[in-house]
């Protein structure tokens, strides 16, 4: 591995694929320039930066290479289906190549294309091994056979499946509740559970929330939005440092 | 072949792929832990482990690898469909650098994919002898033109399709039928027929059925759950090697 | 070519293909052990023999390699649709460390599927040119857009159509019409055209039906079930080679 | 180029791919056999002759060479649907392997599958490129779009498309109006438009077809029927050349 | 980089791909001909010229090369569907070989397919890197998804997709707001935009809108129908050099 994501076992991973995903419609006149979110990720003492491949192309030089990088491999828009498919569109090798220290990719558990995404992620596994780069998974449940994606049960076998395709790390959605994801914690065996940060909420309910998760066997958080549309994104940033890697 | 899975034709092979096919609804604080089926799979002396890429890749280290391992190279979960596919997500060359001794690959017969998979098996075959691996094939009747999966007939034609793939094992459910399975021993030809143990049942009976399947001419077991949810796994370990094995 | 399957331009064919095609119902306690049938196809002085690859792989080693081998490329079970799609699932190259000195490969001409068929089968064309083999094309008619696939057209075309895409043999069901068969058999040029042998029928109606054939042209038989089914496999062998070879 | 088609910019091609596209009802006792047809394309002078592999494989050989040969690398047979698709099943290096001049491939403009055609055939330009052969698009205009395959708009569409995907020369139907057919051809740049022949008709009738399409700029013809059906080929050959390449 | 299309970081395209997209409705006895369109970019000093791979292979020799050269490598005609797909049928290393300074290729953000044209997009970029090349991006948002493709937020959308996937120039409709350009320009980051001629319109209007876009952030136009359906191209494309060069 390039650069260790995991700091005594735990991460703080700031999330900046929402331009993507969501659109310009998440953004406003500071936080569209990806510089911002640079310098956030560099002063924030962030883990890693996760963005797109075009991202890291077109400004992953110089002093923004001070933040360690994961390169997302896959991605879709919100223009998507019931049954949602995301195919890669980055190779590890081109990844790698930009200055990524891991890569990650979303897997929709449930939809009708998950053995697609299941044989592009294991792929995906077996190039990182040859790079040595980490592969975080991206695992949300998702189509029309998931009744419920927060159910404990439908969260833990997401861990489990990210965990026997080869996920270093599999990044999940909280459901709120601290003995869940205990067991969620310990379906996924070896491999590292990281939280998503989700919409932004009042600072301290967020605050709360991570000590929950850590608390529960969650190695860390992978937080965009909550961060980057604060009005004090450093501050912040180090009330979350303080709680993952656990400083006085 | 690497290591030798079967000891005078015949193999007592324990089987962990249902945390990937199932979810962790299958266990407990337990054997959720990959490495507490590792333990069971050496102190009980079995001749082989089943799992995914992911979980050789987390724990087939050190003293571990004293139980020679199958790596299963495709696998779905219950979010499946009446015609269910199961792709390949896992190369003969991988595997064979996580350490298997085999591989192994589930077919649908008679699902509306099942050339998908009669492809992608018969290529893993002629990938797995240049590595020296063997292969079993998990054999599985299914979809709207299976009628009734326990057949006779839908069972030996199963494992004739399996032998004429390639496959140096065919793994197939007991239909409770002694003759009926000599018949489906002999429609597989040189393959190798091994049962698979199914869902936990009383233990007494489970040893019949072993001692039934051998019997009638079967090389032996790949079981999981009926070991690893047993609260005496190794006794029964014991019992089912005395019974394959021919041990006094 | 290694091995020449016609003498002075004729070809006595055994085949069996039949377990994959139709399952073990076709066979009984003999003829389901392919050893029976290699021993047939060498006493019986076939010139070819014609199975699947893992028929091969188990079976064609020492004195069983005294008959040359046709692997066939593709098959399909009895749970087929109205279009029937039959992919090919080993490759020339590995036909041919098999020790085949010749391939097959089913057409389903008229199928929805057929430019699927015709690209592979072309491309294994292209193959077995570089690697010395004869092509043999298994060409029936079939699908919604086959009113009658023993019309003396279908049939022409389904010659026709072999031939045009580099089949050295082509397979064909017999219409029972003489005069109909030598149109057909002009239709395939330079492409030679094999009888298929069908259901088990009275063994004089079988010897009266392979006389026909060859007066209207037809290069040989590829005949199965009438064979191996038959009480006296060898005396009614020894017929077919006197009718195809001429003998006295 | 291996060998010019094109004498002066002009050109006199023979089409014998009939017995793919439409079986061998198009034939009679003579033409049936591709000897035949390759005799009337030497003593005929024709300036090329275009079949599909198989007959190349088993025809082009000794004096059969002495007339420059096109390969078609798709067809479809008469059993299509309303929206066609002819996919590639020979590659242009097997092609030239087997001793073309040129290589053809077939487009239906409009078609659902015209994407999947536009990838083939620029594909196919652009190693026909490397191997030094001419490429000719057969470009018809089909599928449920198309409301008139004769409309001028519609040629001259089609025209432009092979042309703008790489194609050396363009083959189209013509719509009888020779004004139509000056715009078509302008259409179609630096690519020569060369007319198919069609359905057999009267041979005056012909002949006053073929001045009309090279006065309004079409480089010649690619005649199939018209020849082989005739009943004095010869005589009608010279009389075709007389006009294409303005011989006294 | 080739050939810089940006000069000052300004960029002036002349767009030839509607023969491919719209067919030769578009055109007259003048600009079907593709020397017209290279005149016109040679002698109006365009910074490049956009067109298919075909049209470079006929034309783009001698004294035409003097315009770098824009390969589009995908294309649709205008008999597509509701949700349009348009699939890479040029290599990079084929536009590279025919001359090619920068590659173009069409996203239809929110068709059905858009997972089909991301995959093959950044693929684009990836190869483009390593052969020096730009990539330029025809972002189109297109399908039933699609409200209205002129939302700002929909083009601010398309803008940032483009450069998260690599683009290094984006090129998009106008919807006529200078302000809501300013924020679509944000959205792209390090993607330069172009916009995109359109339909031809009334010289002093499109002068007027060349001004605004240009105002708004824009760094050029990637205009067609406006200059070579003009009857004074030369002179229109003095004015456009004027106002995107800054010029006096």
């Amino acid at each position: 591995m390039k650069n260790e994501l995991f700091k005594n076992g735990r991460s703080l991973i700031l999330a900046y694929d929402q331009g993507f995903e969501h659109g310009p419609v998440d953004f406003n006149e500071l936080n569209v320039d990806p510089q911002y979110i640079f310098d956030i990720a560099i002063e924030g003492k962030y883990d890693a930066l996760a963005v797109q491949s075009g991202i890291a192309k077109h400004y992953y030089h110089g002093e923004n290479t001070r933040v360690p990088l994961i390169i997302k491999l896959n991605g879709k828009t919100r223009f998507d289906d019931k049954d949602p498919l995301s195919l890669k569109h980055c190779s590890v090798r081109y990844a790698a190549s930009l200055g990524a220290s891991a890569v990650g990719y979303t897997i929709y558990l449930g939809s009708l294309h998950e053995q697609t995404m299941f044989k592009e992620f294991a792929s995906i596994c077996e190039d990182a091994h040859n790079f040595g780069l980490s592969v975080i998974c991206w695992m949300y449940p998702r189509g029309e056979s998931i009744k419920d994606e927060f159910a404990t049960d439908t969260l833990a076998y997401a861990a489990r499946v990210a965990m026997e395709l080869g996920a270093d790390v599999v990044k999940l959605k909280y459901n709120g509740d601290v003995e869940a994801t205990k067991w969620i914690v310990k379906s996924a065996g070896k491999a590292k559970v990281v939280i998503a940060g989700g919409n932004k909420v009042d600072e301290s309910e967020f605050l709360n929330m991570t000590k929950d998760v850590i608390s529960a066997g969650a190695r860390g958080l992978a937080v965009g939005r909550n961060v980057w549309k604060s009005d004090r994104p450093l501050a912040l940033s180090r009330e979350l440092r303080r709680i993952i890697h656990n400083l006085k």
